[in-house]
């Protein structure tokens, strides 16, 4: 198996903890670099992890002969560009979500990577949750028969800064995102077309800053099977993150796993643990899995599970909500 | 306390169920006539429980001076007529949903009930199942801070005859009524307009018939929270009553109870019971409670906590459902 | 199927809800008498419950021809007296546990019992519960294969008085006695030897009355399984009544009902009901089904399934556990 | 903060998985050296995990004077001996339990670590496990009052080889000895005396190898609450670890963890997952934590929660079971 040597680019949280799980966690790996926009960041990343390299400018990553893959955790807008240098430099390419928010950048970053004939993951870290894997795993199976209904709920626990809602591209394309890409995984199909609802109702300066925060999506699949995504900026009691997928057959439920599996038995109630806080504690399992998925493709020569049409269309499905939001009505999926 | 005769109306399965109810559970009662269009089964009833009149024609139980109270139980078509029958007989009236199909024969039995000055309680027996009550009570409370979300899940075990399919007024005004009752009931407060889809996926002679069998509705509350149900005709596994309300400080989940509480840990998977099977085993206690509470507000001449009104509107919000449906839209609910 | 006319013997809070269940619940009954010392008592429930016949002295009932079958709820020191009594005069027999805290009395009753061949059922409500029963027969169709180890957890929310304490017969002979049954009915086989620890933890005035309140049974079975029982006179959270049947193929957990399925996920934790308070809540259904089955073996001619022997040998298997207590060791069981 | 330089000795399947955790998942250490007696899994270890020295014999490892702490997971007849000359030499150590089956080597070794002053923890993972932490942790703070009873659930999923039955030193000193130590944990008191029972139920193989697979202790505490132990080796449906800590105010309940938190609702029943495989599955997150906390003691010059003394009253309280098992009666703790 080839050792594969990586650099990551952009070490904020998300690329922080892709860089701590590939030096630490997945054997026959090296992190030879890492570079961001603030050095200072590179550097102490660099430091704390031993990574020979640091540097403010991605592009010496691309550069360096010895790196074969990239993992790119930049903001969002720098994304397209890197993906699309990226691949003409010969890297494998692992994208943290969306690829842009301009459809013609992601096109032209798709053919990049086409043409360069290099694997291109996409960071739907979800897709890599155990309970939702096997969610998924039980409806190809037949477990449930043929699929009518699917039901998403997706919570954060508390609102973004109004600075980063400012150019988030607003709660679709920023948050459902993920909704989208797990309604499509989930019954292995195409949602055809999609209906959105929402207010903001969580906090008035979101509305200010031209979002919402509650947001309720309804969809329709391929098959005639109907879905739906409700989400909320905040949820008090953490992280809310459960599926529901009912057919012919049964009905699949996956609830949120807590920190323990403690029971108090009180005079008044009884009470277990809140859900995890948020996505770095729910989905840990999850990003070491994708990021171990990428690495395989890469050693093994493998096409990525999730790759540049899917970052595509959950973009386009988040344009249709926004568009359904205007229009109150339903709006065709384009693909 | 005042003693109350009663008089059912309609002894099929839910007739027989109230009658039951009336008169082994609730004391100070005393059931004094049964009636049924099927003489026989009007008979059997009363030979069942021990009561005194069986008749074929309820009118006989309206001229009886001693009946205090009608339990009616007939098919729906016939509602609103005995309705306005009974009031004008001076009965208090205990309906089941919906009083009619038609509002204008709706409003024509509610303002005979007005006119009359007779207790009238509609069948919403969901609004006395101990659990939704309490999720109610705990909205009310203010557990939850402000409501955003409301989510019901509906779902039967199995689809009733085609033949009663056809005369149902399709899974709006058949179905989901209650949950358009459960709706406005748990959060105390109007839907302002909805949106319906759906399809036939259970079953195609029910769409021969010219209903479906699935649908999801989109509400939007007059607070500006938002609401989704789900129905399907078909769950095999047994009675699917779920709902959620989420709100600016919680969540509140009701889950379907079991017919026990048995774990079997087994060597491939670990197994509970499935809900229990359906209307008369899980809401046993709310059919009851409902009974008790007509009794009561006959006895303490109170106001029922649920009639004319939410007879009405529920219905109102099937037919904009169903004009939802075909116009692809939000409708505003007609009030 | 035969009319059975009943007589209950001892109306305080057990013997209204038998009457009560009887009156209303069970279909081709009639309870004719009820007879209490406090006569007051009788004739209130008597009139609560439309009883023709209330009496002072139960051996009115026993001389009245018509009555088919009584139902003794009166204090434990009459029972087996009466037990006697009841069977010369040719009535079936429901009593209430235990049937004495003296074996010699026990087994006159037994005799009397035989001789008159008279129904006989012990009121070991338990077997009847819903979650019980599954268990027991999933043991029985061997769905865990060989049972290896018994748990049993049975906790009351608050001791009784003190001055019921100091003539209860102990812990063992008055708490302990149901699930001593338990224990035999899950395995449906013998324990052979047990042994008791014990002290007064929960309150001093329970050591005082020469009792303990807080106890663990170790138990050997005929077969060579293992069973512990533990009992608190407190649990502050309600009524903790749950079993566990660990096997060679697998393990039967049986957890508290709840009164609702509702969960609440606050900022803090999430919280569901507490346990159903007291055995009238928990054991409701359990109350009915066994009432129900005594009157069926009277109809179908049937041995009731839990009868005198039951009733001597879990007091035996009480009195070993106080001998154990005192010894510090093992004590067989007598038979 | 220090950084610290470990060796493992004995790199077997538990010794590789603190060798790896120390490698990857603890920041600021160094894995500088591995041994084993069989040369090839040192070689084999550290080529793997780029670790620099691999012997055959730990001595050389104890003679490193860059070596600051050793990981002892040789066979526990070697840790006494081990430790003795690991404390000569200065290094800190972690130890696998038991530290001996013999009291006699136990005193020395704790002797050995006392006089050189060095850090010494022992290997009772359970108390790292988040749940049990969290269990402890209230219990701690009086969430539950006084505690009054401690039941400790501890099953294997299946029983070691014969071979190591017979070395094992039995089910009380082999398996067992983790739930003495949990049971003193949980309170933070000693057990003064404990009564076992048990036999062979499991598999004949085990009795003739001079052992019993299922076993039963009471435990007598200092403060007078009690509890129990139950052990199988062998539970069909996967690795069995659950405690419940019953007093004055509550009851707290820990239950098994599931690799998913999916629900299958089928037409039969609904299935969720079986409990983790074994410990490395179920322990995963504690045997991490308490390297961590191994580490944290030698950087913060602290002393480490579960010492000699822990290691010691374990051995004694399975010899103590031993004893008890042939008297039949309970047996004091030595201390």
């Amino acid at each position: 198996m080839e050792k594969v040597n990586v650099g990551v680019i952009g070490v904020g949280r998300i690329g922080q903890l892709h860089a701590r799980n590939l030096k630490y966690q997945i054997p026959g790996i090296k992190v030879l670099a890492v570079a961001d926009i603030f050095e200072k960041s590179a550097r102490e990343t660099a430091s704390q992890l031993d990574v020979p390299i640091a540097e403010k400018d991605y592009r010496v990553l691309l550069e360096n002969k010895d790196i074969d893959a990239v993992v790119i955790c930049s903001s969002t807008d720098t994304h397209a560009q890197i993906i699309s240098e990226a691949a003409q430099a010969g890297k494998h390419i692992f994208c943290e979500k969306p690829i842009a928010l301009n459809i013609e950048k992601i096109n032209q970053a798709i053919t990049a990577v086409k043409k360069a004939e290099v694997k291109f993951q996409v960071g739907f870290n979800r897709r890599f949750d155990p309970s939702f894997k096997k969610a998924k795993d039980l409806v190809s199976e037949g477990t449930i028969g043929t699929p009518h209904l699917v039901k998403i709920t997706s919570r954060d626990p508390e609102p973004p800064p109004i600075s980063y809602i400012k150019v988030s591209g607003g709660i679709f394309l920023d948050m459902m995102i993920h909704d989208f890409d797990m309604a499509r995984y989930l019954l292995d199909q195409e949602v055809v077309e999609l209906m959105a609802v929402g207010s903001c109702l969580v906090d008035p300066a979101i509305g200010e800053a031209g979002d919402i925060d509650t947001a309720i999506v309804t969809l329709k699949y391929e098959s005639g099977a109907w879905g739906t995504i409700d989400n909320s900026r905040k949820a008090v009691y953490g992280y809310d993150q459960r599926i529901e997928i009912f057919g012919s057959e049964g009905c699949i439920i996956v609830g949120n796993p807590t920190p323990t599996e403690v029971i108090v038995n009180g005079a008044e109630d009884t009470k277990t643990d809140k859900p995890l806080y948020f996505f770095t504690e729910r989905y840990q399992e999850a990003y070491l899995a994708e990021m171990k998925e990428f690495i395989k493709c890469i050693q093994e020569n493998k096409e990525p599970p999730v790759g540049g049409f899917d970052g595509k269309i959950s973009v386009q499905m988040g344009y249709a909500a926004k568009e359904s939001l205007t229009r109150g009505s339903f709006v065709k999926i384009t693909r």
